[in-house]
Parts: C-alpha cells; structure tokens; sequence
C-alpha cells in the first residue's frame, strides 16, 4: 500500500490519500490504526503532495555506510545518533532553505523508516514487526554549525532541512534497497542497503533500548558515499525504487522574523 | 496564573487546570489559547501531579553555569544544544530509572521555559513575547552513553529522563530565579540565575535563527554547579521558589519490552 498526504488546487487543508496506480483515494481516520475512506478520489496529477507523514520525533543516524569496494567495520558499540526538529520537514518539491553564513551545506538521500508500533526494549528479529512503513528522505546538514565538540544538533535543525515522500510504501523490501540522489541531473548516490554498517534491524532495537519508540516516530538509516555540497538554484532527486522520487530545490535564504 | 495537569483518584483520565492556592479549577480546550473552565474544583491535596505540559520538542543546553565567585567567559558563539524526545518526560514523584549498565547518572535541577508562541528569527529583545510560561525540570544524562566523538543524543534519551513540574507559573521573573536541589535531604544546588552563561534571552533568540519555535517547545535552560551522581534509592528534590518543588525517586530498571 502506499499512502500520502496531499493538497487540492485552491485549497490548503491536507488531505490523506491512498494511492492506485494513478489515483489517489482519500480517507480520513489514523494513518495506523483507523483509516477510513471518505468515496473521494482524485487524479494524482491533480495534487499536490506534501510529506507523507508529521513525524512524532525523527532519529538520524551518522556515518552509517561505506563506500563500493570499501571494507565494511563492525557494528559500533555505539551508533552517531541525532535528532532533527519537526521544523525540518517539508515535502516533495517543497523548497529547502539554505541558512545565512555558511555555504557547507550537504544533501543526504537516505531511506527513512516509520514506526508504526510501541517498541520498548526489542530484539532486532522484532524490529519488522514495529515498522509501520517507509519513505524517503534528504537529510540535510550545515557543516558550519556543526559544534566543534562534536554536537550535530544546530547543524542538522534548520528549517526545512528534512525533506519527506514522495509517498509510505508499507510493504517494501529494504534489505536490497537502492538509494539514488541527482543534483540537476548529475548522478551523485548510488547505493545499495548491503553497504549499511549497522543494519536498519540493529539501528532501531538499539534506539529503543534507550527511547521507547511510538508510532510516528520516523528513523532515518544513514546515506550513502556521494553526499555532497549544494548551492542556491541546485535541484536534488532523492530516488528509492519502489517508493519513487523526493525532489527539491535548493533556495538562498532570505532572512525575515514572524514578530 | 499557575498551571497543572492532574488526575483524581481512582482515575487515569489527565485533566488540565489552574491552581489557585490549596483549589484547582479544571478547565478544558487549548492551554496557550483557549482556556475554558469547567465549573469543576479539586482540593489540591487529593489530585495526583503529571508533568504539566507534554512538550512539543524538548531543547537543553550544556555548561551554562558557572560556580559561585567562578569568572563568567563570554558568551559562546555556538551553544552546546541538545534534544532529548517526548518519551523522557515523567511527572512529580514519578520514578526515574536508570539506565542499566552504567552508573553513571547525573541529575541537574534547572529552569524550564515554555514557548507559548511560534517564533522564527527573534531578537533576544523580543524573548519575553514568546514566552508562555515556567517550569522546573531535572535534566537527567547517562555519561556513559555520551559518545566519544561529543553526541549526548543517546544519554540524554533515556525513558524517564526529564522530570517536569509541579506546575507553569506564567508570572514569573526569571532573571532572579534560585534553582536548588537537594538529594536525600543533603543541599547539592543553590545559585541564582546571574551565574548563567548564555542567557535565557540570548539562548531562545539562537535558538529561533535556526529553528522556527512554536508553542509547547520546552526550553531546558542549564544547570548551576553542584549536580552530582545518583543511585537507586535516592531521592531527588530541585526547587524553584515561586514554582515548587519537583521531586522524584531514582530506581534500577527492572528490563523488559512491550512485544
């Protein structure tokens, strides 16, 4: 099944949606646990789509894949683990915004899990059983404002540093995921999941040793070798076959305060 | 105005009110903006305390104090910050546990801001604005879990970790707070809010430049001198005057998980 959240021309509720092919059914309830179709249905290309899900928290990991032909390590005692603020998410062709003072800013196409389940404590051969779906993302990152003691948090937590979509594929196989990422045309990621270094399986029941994890809660797996600078006008295509295309480009910011 | 979340006995229904000396007046709807009393009053001393707001993120920020007749540095150019997630959170006299395989717990009383209005790129002029109101927390870190390379995601993480209560005072001076904290009775902290690096000011206005804040963001604000190790057993008691007391026992974690 693959489920969005998406727009109608002219208005700016959001909508939630499953979608057939090229149509998309709209329903309305819990995306988990009471989705209820409304009869509506309206033409995909008719729709805006918005990232598919609000997250409830969003989990990044660091440095988690190595390069073709490289050696792979073993699964570190303890994975680079960050969050990023629900401020970050945007959605397909939605603008990212690049922060004032520093041009060191890097696009990460990566695979992102939503859970779907309460997990507390779990083994990695019950990690299937918590996740709800998957999406892709860009995980952007301000190298700049990467603490010098090594804190990732500012860097990682710019507005509309986490793009999200196109859609959830709830029934996809990501143990032979391929993450692709262009910039305006030119390829620059092109992976497969086999090059993770801990396995999305070990990620999440490590996490929830610490957190107990809830649905909504949206864990994104780590980028393959090839992330790389963006510059103001530059277009990033994040694509996961399977799932599809998560494009945005890449905007100077104008600086403007809300008071 | 003084406000808490609290349920009756004999029922886990968590109800919001306003406290008004030894009374607590429920009300319903939105806390930032539409407060509707129910008619419904509780004495104070037969309702049970939750943490007084589930926050829509929670920000901390490391080394922000600086001992008593300490030199304060100047204020830095990129703060230490960190998120800790929703699943942190717990109430007075709710148990905080620890971690299993380390011992190497630290509490830390400090003041909690909450924002109570979104703000995007504000001066530290315009802070007081956005401010809704004031809380105490204990900032609980697992140093064993703070990762080699600076991350303090994983330490900060952990279920239970950030105490929150007894109430949001929305009249408060903070800029003359005194956070103490007492643990089995024995004085651990006392200072005043003038041995602060970053001020609160400052800290939110940075915050705002690289995230948009809205209300329910929990501020935690640093801790002075003097928080120290914990053990299973201990009770932990920060205290802010004009806020309250917050005070929770420390246990072992018993292991299990939900599946």
């Amino acid at each position: 099944m693959k489920l969005a959240r998406f727009t109608i021309p002219g208005e700016s509720e959001v909508r939630s949606g499953i979608v057939d092919n090229s149509e998309i059914h709209e329903f309305t309830g819990d995306l988990f646990t009471s989705r209820i179709l409304t009869g509506k249905t309206f033409s995909l290309q008719n729709v805006g789509l918005k990232a598919p899900i609000i997250p409830r928290h969003i989990i990044g990991i660091g440095r988690n894949f190595v390069g073709e032909g490289e050696p792979k390590p073993a699964i570190p005692d303890m994975p680079i683990l960050f969050f990023k603020p629900l401020s970050t998410v945007v959605g397909p062709e939605d603008a990212v915004l690049l922060p004032l003072g520093t041009d060191e800013i890097k696009f990460e196409s990566e695979l992102a899990v939503i859970i779907g389940k309460e997990a507390r404590n779990i083994a990695p051969e019950q990690v299937d059983d918590v996740i709800f779906g998957f999406t892709v993302t860009n995980d952007f990152g301000a190298f700049n404002y990467f603490h010098p003691e090594g804190h990732w948090t500012i860097g990682k937590s710019f507005d509309t540093f986490c793009p999200l979509g196109p859609v959830i594929v709830t029934d996809f196989d990501y143990h032979s995921a391929r993450i692709q990422a262009t910039v305006n045309g030119t390829v620059k990621q092109d992976a497969l999941m086999e090059r993770i270094i801990t396995p999305i399986d070990s990620m999440i029941s490590y996490i929830s040793r610490f957190m107990t994890l809830m649905p909504g809660d949206v864990i994104l797996t780590g980028t393959p070798a090839g992330a790389d600078l963006v510059r103001d006008g530059d277009i990033v295509d994040c694509y996961i076959e399977g799932i599809g295309h998560l494009q945005n480009p890449v905007r100077a910011q104008k600086l403007s305060s809300n008071l």
